[in-house]
């Protein structure tokens, strides 16, 4: 009899611990990588390179880090980020920190892979503005130290090709991981992690059905197991708030823009909660300046609620434990031509 | 006689010595601070954070390590910088590496120390475009992590001043220094360190008269020891070459622009040889793409001399071996405000 109340006991402790477990999962210290993209450590730091250097982009002023800062949010925190010749992009800039673990990129969710995502930009021309993809290999092939590195890389006889920078890029990003948050020591054991009031937002975003969406260890949910495709969800579920004009919220036809699908209006790839407390301004439009207005404008345009300020206090509280530590990163050192000039205009 | 003839040549050796070392002198690994701002490994990381802080700039985009990359030649590489909204100035971006070392700061030495130089850019509407100084101070002193540090490395009760920011990038910048060049180990007494090219090249700048003005370890001269003026020269000094309508070198009065002396027109603080190969384009308008040219047209505009191929190859080989090593960095980690927006437009 003790046998089995002991035997019932354990079972039903191990079905709370895979309960618990499912619902919120400490951030992985590593990101998983395709088959035909393994990290190296040599791939890391030429991706590195490659995501500091300003000439990847046309006139030589604008690198991935310009928008992505990864000395800082990863973001680069103004409601949409600006472009070579002072252009501004239509969206804000999603932080680079853990996008290894997004279901898809960007917000449309268009790239399905880190490496597919790395290719945009560069040619986008209100981003980096380079003309094709030739021009951004010529401009590496230039450079002699870089095509060592890309033959050390990846061998073979022309190691220089957009798709490996891609791969480059993507390999460095993958290390763009920030562990061991409030939340995460949490959930790993130490109860005194969280403030009363994170505990309580921690339980109203599962009981308001905010993890619904923003689930998984990242809280961006997953990919779909059989097609692949991205974890996306209409924004406004419920229109007609006041939030819509107030923010412009309709503006944007979102995941629309890339399938011309009219059920993927206002569709978007879900965003990460890791770090969100850094990354303001909010959504796609980096309309929203506040986190406590981002989560009353959630709350009433995909679950119909309106909180209270107290609900409110404690779902910011429970956000800002997802704050992660940014591992210390040594600075590239970016290959210079010697004796001439790469960017002339 | 033995011993006189032994005393002769000791006494000759020892003029020798000093002779050489006053002619050519490897670069000091550190830099003297002024007495009202010592260099402390506090101050020089939250000048480190400064520097690459784009919230300086006003709209967020534009940091020092825009223009002055220290990931790289510490420039741009470009003809001229592109500071916030696209605009460009009218003068080539010089290297922060080694800087501490200049004689004055700007190209037209209007700032005689690296603090004053600090508080130049961001206040310039076409660099970082901030409005006044009190702008500035008011965007450091929201960042609560900011403050603490300012606190801690400045003391008082009002330690985020326009001046300790200045100071605190002036601090950093006075570690940016590239020791150990071939040039270094050759004049420490490594004689194979230069090719057979360099030291022509280096008798040659000697000969032609190169380093009467290009003098000293950092070869950019020093400041007149009674005024503290900086070393400044004409250019050209021989007016009426080829060179003057081909490089536009006369459309820039230099630092008559900031004294209004007749004499000061197209007057220069003498540029560092140092990392020269590698901060294309070159002069104080970057309209000279490579450094065989350039070396051409200072041979012409200060010398009167016309240059044979091979002693411009043998100069450039010897401009080589100033180049020297870029000691590894930690990334600074940017202090973010968490749950709202700084930037806003």
């Amino acid at each position: 009899m003790a046998n089995n109340a002991q035997r019932f006991f354990t079972a039903a402790l191990g079905l709370c611990a895979v309960f618990e477990a499912a619902a919120f999962e400490p951030l992985p210290e590593q990101a998983p990588a395709p088959a035909d993209n393994p990290i190296t450590p040599e791939k890391v730091e030429l991706g590195k390179q490659l995501f500091f250097d300003p000439r990847l982009s046309v006139d030589g002023t604008v690198s991935c880090n310009s928008c992505h800062n990864v000395m800082s949010s990863g973001t680069d925190n103004r409601p949409v980020s600006v472009g070579v010749a002072a252009q501004k992009g239509g969206r804000s800039a999603p932080t680079v920190w853990n996008a290894a673990f997004l279901s898809a990129q960007f917000w449309d969710g268009r790239a399905p892979t880190l490496e597919e995502q790395a290719k945009g930009p560069i040619l986008n021309e209100i981003e980096m503005g380079m003309p094709n993809e030739q021009a951004v290999v010529e401009r590496i092939k230039v450079i002699p130290q870089y095509v060592e590195q890309f033959r050390r890389v990846f061998g073979g006889e022309n190691p220089v090709t957009y798709d490996n920078i891609a791969k480059a890029i993507a390999t460095y990003e993958r290390t763009l991981i920030t562990p061991n948050s409030a939340f995460d020591r949490y959930v790993k054991g130490d109860k005194q992690a969280l403030s009363d009031d994170a505990k309580k937002g921690m339980q109203l975003v599962k009981d308001l059905g905010c993890t619904g969406c923003h689930a998984g260890p990242d809280f961006s949910g997953s990919a779909n197991r059989k097609t692949g495709e991205g974890n996306f969800q209409k924004f406004p579920v419920f229109p007609g708030s006041e939030y819509d004009t107030k923010y412009n919220l309709l503006d944007d036809p979102g995941r629309y823009s890339v399938t011309k699908k009219e059920e993927d209006k206002h569709v978007w790839r879900v965003p990460t909660w890791r770090n969100v407390a850094l990354t303001a301004p909010y959504f796609h439009n980096g309309s929203v300046k506040t986190l406590d207005e981002a989560v009353r404008v959630m709350a009433k345009t995909q679950l119909n609620k309106d909180l209270n300020e107290e609900q409110v206090k404690q779902i910011v509280a429970f956000l800002n434990s997802l704050t992660g530590e940014f591992p210390e990163q040594t600075m590239p050192v970016l290959p210079v031509v010697a004796n001439t000039s790469l960017i002339v205009e």
